[in-house]
């Protein structure tokens, strides 16, 4: 009789539900909303926005009054409002806009709204784009740039207009508010008058929704564009060349926010090119755009072929700068000391710069987390960021408090996410996917809010329950909560952990495919090609053993973690399991906590990955009856693909470091199905979907 | 501690046994082999390896004495004999060699040896070989033919005539006495001299053996290559071409076996042509080849593209024959009524033509049971068919008894395989594949034989467990038993069944990708094809229920069945499961034995055959110590292709059939990781390993 009766929802509700395309985002239309009054005594721009969400977004009881007021209160911060159920008050009409979007999302949610106030944890909230002025996206999984283009790129349409204010409004909806609109790996030619002014453009439509708009720029530009000899921070020729660039750009846009800058990074230009160190290079930028109150966020990622352990490098480089960088330049440090992968311990600089304002970078794009195929809900990789605890002013100085003013005064705090958009029907590629430009930009707003409660909100306005009254049907209201909510929570909040299985488990990292970062290419070491960028320099696996020595007899990277951290992370008997290879070179017969060898446990790490991947696959096709037809029929495609493709992680790695432990994979464990050289042969691992 | 047993095993295995490519198929030399005294009063070539065999290969008591008698004993038929530990005693030179053989046999396998007569269930044990005189193989996935090659096509080198001896070795060593040595779908070229001088090259190879030769002939030879105007059996010029030609082939081979046709079937010529029957057509070539006892192997195997149901047609077509052959014609049928699938009812033929002998004819070669990738053990399908009771002749009259001349008096009995022999190094592609070829031989010696019998046998000659004295180590004599030939022979005695269960459960069939026979397919149907050649027509999967009606309201097949068949057949309650869908058009909804419906009882046999094959590798992976690395590693790549490719057929048919059953795939099974569209346009169906 179940099955009878799945059968028939199964036809049945494809009438029911109207085919989506994601869109909406999690700003769907409902069919609930009742009338409104609105009552504000200023009109502006953001305020007009305020009303009309209000208006096409009330659920609350029907013709109520809400006040909208801008007051002068201590309490409220720039950005922050205070909210009960019928008035928003906020110091700024940003902090008006930002409340009323918590208040319908409040509203739609179905959580219940005191007399409170709401602060951001970070002031500048920013989507860091590495869109090419070209139209590609550099680690871009879902269609081109929406900001930029090859044919006609001067031409600004009045589709562009509309996608810009579709992007601006679903940040506005989330609190972030910067954008940095092109590649980190910037061309100096955005800096031509003609991209100035299409940024003039870009820049007016984000405006009223509170997102300022950043430019990534080349440390040559003054040589490239401008025509200069040099483009050495501290030439005077230099230095008025970027005044008289930031005053041109502030003419044209006169709340530009400021600068993102690589530099000294991966072949990139800098001030070391002119042996000058990154404060000097940093320093000339600021002092240009100090006069408009513009800031410059100075990328950390920074590390050359020579050195033994690329892990350590960020920390020596930056940390003897501490106390040099003027107050509107912002150190802007990845998550972790390699680069976004699916797991590493935080970086040892957040807490260590203590008189420089420090930013984390996360990365909302799924560079080596399966891009736009594999569903991972990264929320519960940031959070772990956040909260983990650097000791730095002794317990509870999490990464969180190191960079959001808390621990250390800084005149600017600062977040950002390399964007996962792109022009896709659906902005992400994976309408999953959507959830970590939210969670992002919620996480942002509040860096103590919890991953549990993001999924939860994201869920309830991304996937609506049907309403009663337009299905005829009881179904979605009595077990709505039970059959789709919780399990497909319960999956988002799994998922990340699942691909950090099948990917790179007990601290294993950067064994992926060296063409597209997609798949899994641990044996990625071709003739000549600098140690640092192929797996086995990280890996360092042998008949001898497996993992990267960084304790005080290897690279001592350990060493760069305050106490009691470097000593927990020096001995592998109290190094976190997941972190255990990130520090550890141990013998595949090490013996782990769990009583199993270090391979079993390896092993038993990339098979469970495969069975949540497989659980997954069942969680998604049970809640069919509560999903629209094309969204679940893309979801569900999408994981049939992430399962096919772990199954080649876990086989191409077990098959690869089979080759040094010599050990069977457990017997009680799934055999391989795919063979190692055909991977190889494949390369499969360039997929990109 | 086991696992670390293990790991020092794995590596410890590979230095131990020595590598195998399987050139020696189940003739292995044995280290155990020791000296023998051999008594024998005549000399002939066949007897002269009887002695050359038992000297390399004794190994009961050194220095016995054994004596090979012919004598005139009338329980002991041609090719048969008496056999006890230290006597063969036949009444030919090759009953001498098969008995020399069984001894070795049983001396390898530590089988005891009674005072026993062997005799051959068949007179005929034929090996029919697809090869095409280009050198191509039809159906044959083990490299070139053996026989034919496309340069030199002529020239006989000592390599050619080494690989006919060691296949007719193989043969006469399971009994197999004819080699039908190119394709039923014959070239006339065959009969010109150039290849009846090659013929005549093989023939002198395979002769002292006790292999005879015999060729498949095209129908239309007098006109192609013989200039007559017409082939008209009943053409006098065409008979005294035929007889013309029967001279010319019984000059250069005065013990060739016969023409094998295949005539009016798939567009082969044939007397139908010409207004005749199979009868006129074969009994005119009967007469040409009594003369020097050869005989006509006809083969049943007939369509025609208008008939509402192909399984009927060789049944309708036939029987009313009956008693119109010479009785040195024997019409082959396959043992089921449509095509080698993997799972068929038996052929209603058989038992059916009372007055006309019949020869079953099998597939050794996997055509559809995924070729040389796939690890199936097809004794247990022969043995059902051979086991099936027809009840022509009341219960007990089963398939073998029907043709090997213990129900129906017949001047010859015979029966055919077609071979899966090729020029790969280890024969037959797979290394598993060689025991289907030991399997049909021994099958057709004794067809009352069990497949857990032949698999025992097989496994014993073919991976002999090292011996203690030469790898210094207890280990193989003392668990040799338990650890390898238990699990082995459970994983080959349980590979066709998995087979079905992943590609065609439940009475399904005829659902494979056109192209290759491989993959899936039960969506082709391009316009305008012939419906019979189109797995539509052989599912009629709509969304009222799925399966080919063959009832007595449809097709009325069950009536070819003699009662109680046709009765039990006709009614699903008592239909065997396996033959459901064969037999019955029914809803998807349909309550089946096991209290599940259809649909659910055809998605759990998809799944159970995925479960299968997993198990298959761990069982493969276990008894890596107890196998030699070559093989060991060729046998575990083939296995994980298999479930890559089982997955595919069962994410194939389930989406495909789901598109009628609108019933999801039960929760409790994993989820589909193909993509039905993807499949379809990868026409992953080709794969021709």
């Amino acid at each position: 009789m179940k099955t009878l009766l799945l059968g028939i929802l199964f036809v049945f509700t494809a009438f029911v539900l109207k085919a989506q395309e994601g869109h909406e985002l999690w700003l769907r239309s409902s069919q609930k909303t009742v009338p409104v009054k609105i009552i504000c005594s200023k009109n502006t721009p953001t305020l007009a926005i305020a009303r009309q969400e209000l208006q096409q977004g009330w659920q609350g009881e029907p013709n109520a009054t809400v006040t909208l007021s801008i007051t002068k209160n201590k309490k409220i911060k720039t950005d922050g409002f205070r909210l009960t159920q019928h008035e928003v008050e906020a110091t700024t009409d940003r902090g008006i806009l930002y409340g009323v979007y918590e208040l319908l999302r409040r509203q739609q949610t179905g959580e219940g709204i005191q007399d409170e106030i709401c602060n951001p944890s970070y002031a500048i909230r920013m989507l860091n784009h590495w869109d090419n002025l070209n139209g590609t996206v550099e680690r871009g999984y879902a269609g081109m740039s929406i900001f930029w283009r090859k044919d006609d790129p001067f031409v600004v349409t009045e589709q562009d207009k509309t996608r810009w204010q579709e992007y601006a409004r679903a940040n506005a909806s989330i609190g972030i508010n910067g954008s940095s609109i092109n590649n980190v790996n910037a061309s100096p030619t955005v800096l031509t008058p003609e991209y100035l002014n299409r940024t003039k453009a870009i820049a007016a439509v984000l405006r009223p929704y509170g997102v300022k708009t950043y430019l990534s720029v080349n440390f040559s530009s003054p040589k490239v564009i401008g025509g200069l000899p040099t483009s050495d921070p501290l030439d005077p020729a230099v230095i008025k060349w970027w005044k008289d660039k930031v005053d041109e750009i502030y003419t044209l846009i006169p709340d530009f926010g400021g600068f993102l800058v690589k530099a000294n990074s991966e072949g990139q230009p800098g001030p070391q090119d002119f042996g000058r160190t990154h404060a000097d290079g940093a320093n000339m930028l600021a002092d240009a755009l100090t006069p408009y109150g513009g800031i410059v966020m100075w990328r950390a990622f920074v590390y050359s072929s020579n050195d033994k352990d690329r892990a350590k490098q960020a920390y020596t480089e930056f940390v003897p700068l501490d106390g040099q960088f003027r107050d509107n330049v912002i150190i802007q440090v990845k998550n972790g000391p390699i680069d976004f992968q699916p797991r590493e311990p935080f970086s040892p600089l957040f807490g260590a710069m203590k008189k420089t304002p420090v930013m984390t970078e996360f990365q909302v794009t799924q560079e080596y987390l399966g891009h736009s195929t594999h569903l991972a809900f990264l929320s519960t990789m940031w959070e772990e960021c956040l909260q983990s605890d650097t000791y730095q002013e002794g317990p509870g100085s999490t990464v969180a408090r190191c960079t959001d003013g808390s621990l250390y005064p800084q005149k600017y705090t600062a977040i950002a996410g390399v964007s996962n958009i792109g022009l896709d029907t659906n902005w992400c590629g994976h309408h999953f996917a959507q959830a970590n430009w939210y969670a992002y930009g919620r996480l942002a707003w509040n860096n103590n809010l919890r991953s549990e409660q993001i999924a939860d909100e994201w869920i309830r306005q991304t996937f609506p329950p049907a309403s009663p009254s337009t299905t005829g049907s009881s179904l979605y209201a009595a077990d709505w909560r039970e059959n789709f909510l919780v399990p497909v929570k319960r999956m988002m909040l799994e998922s990340r952990e699942a691909v950090v299985n099948y990917m790179t488990p007990l601290g294993l990292h950067h064994i992926m495919s060296a063409n597209g970062h997609y798949g899994p290419g641990p044996w990625w070491a071709p003739e000549k090609m600098r140690a640092d960028w192929t797996p086995p320099y990280y890996h360092q696996a042998g008949t001898n053993g497996v993992g990267f020595d960084r304790t005080k007899k290897g690279s001592d990277a350990v060493d760069q973690y305050r106490e009691p951290l470097a000593a927990q992370f020096n001995d592998p008997a109290t190094c976190p399991d997941m972190f255990l290879l990130w520090f550890h070179h141990l013998p595949w017969d090490y013996k782990m906590k769990s009583g199993r060898t270090l391979w079993e446990e390896i092993c038993a790490h990339y098979d469970k990955g495969i069975l949540q991947v497989r659980q997954f696959q069942k969680t998604w096709d049970k809640v069919q009856p509560y999903v629209d037809s094309s969204r679940f029929v893309a979801i569900q495609r999408k994981l049939r693909t992430q399962c096919s493709d772990a199954l080649v992680w876990k086989d191409a790695c077990l098959l690869y470091f089979q080759q040094f432990s010599q050990m069977p994979i457990p017997y009680y464990l799934e055999r391989p199905v795919n063979n190692l050289d055909e991977i190889r042969a494949n390369e499969f691992l360039k997929r990109i979907p």
